[in-house]
């Protein structure tokens, strides 16, 4: 492979995914031309204090805390935007696009808000943006949806897309943990921050829901728009429950076109997954992004979803692909944006688990089994365990309109001898 | 996105694959160019038998018998080769590089044998040879491995590659079944051929090894040097005593740096994988490669590994790439192959999963361990179950040369007391 004109790289930020790219770029640069026919020449790495200690040694004279200089420095052909969050993350990115230089970016915060519009410039600047990093970490699962789906039409994308819930999740369902133990835990080991709650709460998940919506259906939605429950209120007796009912309970993003399209869903919520499942043994802080598509059928993309390293190595992805494409002229291919209509939850179809708290008397079950009727909500499944002078009833259901089973849901909780609703929780079918 | 010229495309083949194809490009067209921008328009398709009934309604002036003719006709701007097998495959896929066209093929048995030279003749004509069908059908393996990887170094490459083998083995684990049923089973169902050996020995596995190592190494071994053993040896005794283990048995696909490189190597062997693997939940003949890299750490492909329609939308998302690829005068970045030392099977390590049928009296544990200690072979478990006159003994080594394995089992059925030799497998280490 010849080796051509080398390629300028500004880094943005230089936390654990700029430091280990800086790193890269830096030692194994002989390797990248050597696998790649590309020499990739860092130019320089805006950060934001240039006293500051780093873990990663670079030498002085590239860093600059001048990031808008940085941008559009002659010698500067790539920008790799790294620092996260909207600004001045996003005014960087569009002074780049404007000036034709290509972006890369794992920034699913600005992705979440400003995609469609960054895409838009990028496009009438022709230049590429490119964002494998933005979901999923080191999984390569925007590249195959951008490329090798590009003649496939995806009926949905299903993702365990955040480590921190599903590693709190996964330890709630093997070793019965409290959701308050296993999240001490996970913030002990580094896998939670100190205030949780954009990861517990689903936001994140949520943003890379419009993300996934965006490449998959060319939705223009943002993360905003995208319906959101955390696993603050999953219990370890649902867990449980779920395990004996043959199920695990997973935080799931779901971008699908509802009854063939064209109305979408997205939304993030936690759900039970039949053991059997490719996303049921996605374990520990792993991510993966299931895909359904017409003639590919079911797809599955796993792997480590975050981390400095593991992130930096989808960055270096991008940033090969970027390089090749700046020196043949010709940007990649990026899918059409525009409005798509969101079906409102309570029209969505499912199965549901419902736990119930009430008295231990004759004649509640068909009470509360009556307000399920009321409703046109099918019980599939019912168990009942006592609790002193209480009993918990659990029920799971045949399929049903959302809309009815939050009235239902209502209605239960008027009931006098319904001492409260438990857990809740939708159920994805096996159609095997 | 602005509709550019057409783009001729020509088939060689009409089987399940090359037919789902045809009647996509003829059908739907129009919504390839909404996604793409890019019309392709199919010129032909070249069948052996002009007179044959097909599952497919094609134009009758689309056919032709001719295949030399139509690769080289005014018009075809790509050729998609799906005949399958060396002869002629391989002279037309030649001649159409040749004559600077790019080339699609899902030709496995054509890649294994040839598939470094063809790369070549790619490379110095400047045209693409792309071949995501040829591994994982309409998994993403082709791409990721040789775009989303391109900077990172691979170290192992581990692959569920035949969905025949790996339904079998499902219902062995599954349901208990012997070998022979479900064998018998999966011919009924259609998932093994009449004859099934290529399947069953492993042979259709060691090819996509060798295509596997290709790619991830730039290795240009052949199919035929791929050390390989199939399924038929594996008795429903060994898969339930796995499973007690806590492992799966499956069928692998092996290539992996030796001890950190350079020297490969590259085989084909039932394995025990322990459940906790994601390779392990890949159940039915679902397909799934496992990339070990230095920086991306552990990721998984998973998908339907066969099948007319899926297949084909592989194919298809080729086929949008070379016509992009050729538009803009560039073809895909391609590994640079070369000679790669292989390392014998018999200096490699692993563990090992043994089971002996012996005669049921005194002494012949101490015996019979003694073998394993005079070779250096440790071991890790052991569990002894009765037989009528015999016992059976079952054991799990620790780590070991598989050389000193070998010659463990030699002295073992040189011994009286030792009846036969039953299951023997490698063992996948949980590395948590």
């Amino acid at each position: 492979m010849a080796v051509r004109d080398s390629v300028g790289v500004a880094i943005l930020g230089c936390g654990n995914v700029g430091g280990a790219l800086a790193e890269r770029l830096l030692t194994g640069a002989e390797e990248i031309t050597r696998r790649t026919g590309l020499h990739l020449e860092l130019v320089g790495v805006a950060v934001s204090d240039l006293a500051k200690e780093r873990s990663v040694d670079l030498p002085r004279s590239l860093l600059t805390d001048d990031a808008k200089e940085l941008v559009e420095r002659d010698g500067v052909d790539i920008v790799v935007e790294l620092i996260g969050g909207i600004e001045p993350a996003r005014t960087l990115v569009e002074a780049a696009l404007r000036s034709g230089r290509p972006v890369v970016t794992g920034n699913k915060a600005l992705l979440a808000e400003a995609g469609a519009e960054l895409a838009h410039l990028a496009a009438d600047n022709q230049v590429d943006l490119l964002y494998e990093a933005a979901v999923g970490g080191a999984i390569p699962v925007i590249r195959p949806l951008r490329e090798s789906l590009a003649g496939e039409r995806v009926v949905r994308v299903m993702g365990i897309v955040n480590g921190t819930t599903n590693y709190i999740l996964t330890r709630m369902t093997e070793e019965g943990l409290d959701y308050d133990e296993a999240l001490a835990e996970a913030q002990r080991l580094g896998l939670a921050e100190r205030d949780p709650s954009a990861d517990v709460q689903g936001d994140d998940a949520a943003a890379k829901a419009a993300i996934l919506a965006g490449l998959a259906f060319g939705s223009d939605l943002t993360g905003e728009s995208v319906h959101r429950e955390g696993i603050t209120q999953v219990r370890a007796v649902d867990v449980d429950f779920a395990g004996r009912l043959g199920y695990v309970v997973k935080l799931l993003a779901v971008a699908e076109l509802v009854d063939g399209g064209p109305d979408l869903s997205v939304r993030v919520h936690p759900a039970m997954v039949p053991r059997s499942h490719p996303l049921a043994s996605v374990r520990g802080s792993f991510n993966a992004v299931f895909v359904e598509g017409d003639a590919a059928g079911e797809l599955m993309l796993y792997g480590r979803g975050a981390g400095g390293v593991p992130t930096a190595s989808a960055v270096l992805g991008d940033l090969i692909d970027a390089a090749r494409n700046l020196q043949n002229g010709s940007p990649a291919p990026a899918p059409q944006r525009g409005a798509t209509p969101l079906r409102p939850l309570a029209e969505l179809h499912s199965a549901f688990y419902l736990s119930l708290d009430v008295m231990d008397r004759p004649g509640v079950l068909a009470t509360v089994a009556k307000v399920f009727g009321d409703h046109g909500v099918s019980i599939r499944a019912m168990e009942q365990v006592g609790l002193g002078d209480e009993a918990r009833l659990i029920f799971l259901t045949h399929t049903a309109l959302e809309g009815d089973m939050q009235a239902t849901i209502a209605d239960l909780q008027g009931l006098d001898i319904v001492d409260r609703v438990g857990g809740f929780l939708r159920v994805i079918e096996d159609d095997e």
